[in-house]
């Protein structure tokens, strides 16, 4: 396709999307919770066509060679689907957003005012190797009352193909209104350059993958952008933590799923702990095949390990790699994380309530936790079902975001012919 | 100054406001109100020095045959001064925005969650003519923890350079953080370019001016934009309406300040009612000194007016000029406002509750109003003590704009150990 058509193409997804906002932004809560659990059904129900399809997008990384962390991010099991259908079913249970009175009150002047919760419009969601978004995303932007334009990773367009047409199949035959979710097939860059211009159709785009990506979008996009944020992410293991906690927690964070943004990247320690804590951790960290990187005082008490350089403590590896440092006190780990963070999830492990306060208040960052791993951080884990992304922007949504996120606000007035005098 | 000068100018008071943020942020609620009380009595006692200064810049403007809207804009009175200081008490009674608590939970992992609301950091604040908004906006922003940089118009230079020595003193007197307030002086336009570009110190750009301001700050800053919205606003009288009310409000919405974004620009009136109303109201415009436009149907009513064309459906007059247009149905109504409106501020004049429920409803707009005037969209009517502006995008704040909008929010977790399985 040249860029005429590529543009023709994707206008037209953005014109179906808008026709059909208009008629979803009238249906009721259990409408769009028949759709939802539809979808769920359909999922578990023809989940060998998912695998079939996502075996093949395995297939091809494998035989491109991509890094095991993408392969991770990209591969599907029964679990994982189960996981999808799950993430609907736990949407659906959640209470209905649209419409939602936040506020009302009675100023003096007379009037009634409602401050409602209201869909957004049409959502556009560009992602990258995970198919699970693009179940995830549906969901969540059809329950806020959303129309969705979904446009998945090249990696993963078979499994992406396959999803989107069992659910939309499903969803359409449920009730939901012709045109409400969009699947952009082509894998030409050119189409997301066209979309995020499309600012008379797209009320927002919400990208979700590496910073180059994101960084791109922003700067060629007229649409609104809510990103999902880099991961560049610490846990600090203060001198009065608990030894067994704290290695629970730092091997947690770096090792369960070493590839998503909410996993460790350096951990700090502190110099008084140091010795407890660093030989059995990194003990388990070679078991797990995690490659470690120290300061030199780390590599005095653990001396099989590569020295960190400057760059090590600005990495997001997103893989089996962690850099760790050892600081003096808990204020050169506030400022360590607070330069090298990305505001996305930083932790704390100590017993001692003073300092976690501190670590709480100062470190400037979407989620900040005391005595838990950071790979909590996540909207299933939270409550929400699902989630369309971890912002690590400070205006509309911080942290991980769920249905709410996927809304607007309106105020609705309620007068007897009250005037501004 | 050249533009390497203007340059470092701009990153200074960046600097100093970002180093301001930081002590800010940690001052208890009760330390903020007491510096915006300093502040309203600070503008009491030396109202005749800001008068003063007013009066300079108003004279300039009259000299220089600025339009009569914009020179009710800049005008300063002693009413004025006291609503800037009432606008100050009525922030300091609001509750702490810092800290609250929005929502707290205890997922099924085990770890507590709070999401509370925390400063933006530093606000920069781009506005026109109305010196009021440099008090307005540094009442906002301190209340909710935030340090501001202040660039004013340059038609209200003296004004707003006699405003920020005032409340600067007071509000440092009474234990503001050093350099909290920053006001950037100088006139040149090139200081606006580089201030939003400096994302690594301004954690967002407020512009409140100008549709070409707006969009040229918009197409600049790599600092987040929270833009407040042109105003295109209409009123729909409805067959069904109360006449002495539909009178009433139709031309407060116009006559009572016609130069600010939430009056009036286009009235809509059903067929079936235009020979009631449209006779009565045109008087009262006249006698206003209002121009009418109309389309043909208007003009078999009332024939002193003028013929509306195309291009005055879609003007934000900004001034005592209106056009009207006849609608043969709510829904023709609803069409138009979708069309041509700015998503700011509409409103239904009607007794009919199911016309009025869907005007309310189907409407895209920031505030919708049932037998109110328009005029009354505001923060201070709202009961938020003042505002900030008023937004007409979508995303983090839709409407005005008050305390809560310049704040953000943290995910707070509290575990004992939590990990993710």
């Amino acid at each position: 396709m040249n860029i005429e058509q590529i543009k023709e193409v994707v206008v037209r997804h953005a014109m179906a999307a808008r026709g059909a906002a208009l008629k979803l932004g009238q249906l009721p809560g259990d409408a769009r919770n028949a759709v939802l659990i539809a979808m769920a059904e359909a999922l578990v129900k023809e989940k060998d066509d998912i695998l079939f399809y996502n075996e093949i997008d395995v297939q091809a990384a494998k035989d491109a060679k991509l890094p095991a962390a993408l392969i991770d991010r990209l591969a599907l099991d029964e679990k994982r689907i189960q996981d999808m259908a799950r993430g609907l079913r736990e949407v659906v249970s959640l209470p209905d957003p649209v419409g939602e009175i936040i506020a009302d009150w009675t100023p003096p002047v007379g009037v009634h005012i409602d401050k409602i919760r209201v869909p957004l419009g049409v959502i556009a969601m560009i992602y990258e190797s995970r198919p699970n978004v693009t179940v995830d995303a549906a969901g969540l932007c059809l329950k806020a009352g959303n129309a969705i334009i979904l446009r998945g990773g090249s990696e993963a367009i078979n499994s992406n193909r396959a999803l989107v047409k069992i659910i939309s199949r499903a969803a359409y035959g449920a009730g939901l209104p012709q045109g409400a979710i969009q699947f952009i097939e082509t894998t030409d860059r050119a189409a997301v350059a066209e979309l995020v211009k499309l600012d008379t159709l797209v009320d927002i785009v919400i990208p979700r993958g590496s910073s180059e990506m994101i960084r791109s979008i922003r700067e060629n996009a007229t649409v609104p952008v809510l990103a999902h944020g880099k991961g560049l992410c610490h846990t600090y293991i203060d001198k009065a933590a608990d030894v067994r906690m704290a290695v629970k927690i730092a091997f947690n964070a770096k090792c369960q799923r070493p590839g998503v943004c909410n996993a460790m990247e350096t951990l700090l320690v502190h110099k008084d702990i140091a010795r407890t804590v660093l030989p059995e951790l990194n003990k388990l960290y070679r078991q797990a095949g995690c490659e470690v990187r120290g300061d030199e005082e780390v590599r005095s008490i653990i001396s099989d390990v590569k020295i960190a350089s400057e760059a090590d403590w600005s990495t997001e590896y997103l893989d089996k790699i962690l850099s760790i440092k050892t600081v003096a006190s808990l204020d050169e780990a506030i400022l360590h994380i607070n330069r090298h963070g990305s505001g996305h999830s930083e932790a704390i492990v100590t017993n001692d309530e003073t300092a976690a306060r501190r670590f709480l208040m100062e470190v400037d960052a979407a989620a900040v936790f005391h005595n838990a791993s950071t790979r909590l951080h996540d909207g299933g884990v939270f409550g929400f079902g699902s989630e369309i992304g971890i912002s690590t922007q400070k205006l509309h949504a911080r942290g991980t975001m769920g249905v709410k996120e996927l809304t607007t606000t309106k105020y609705v007035i309620y007068g007897h012919g009250e005037i501004r005098e």
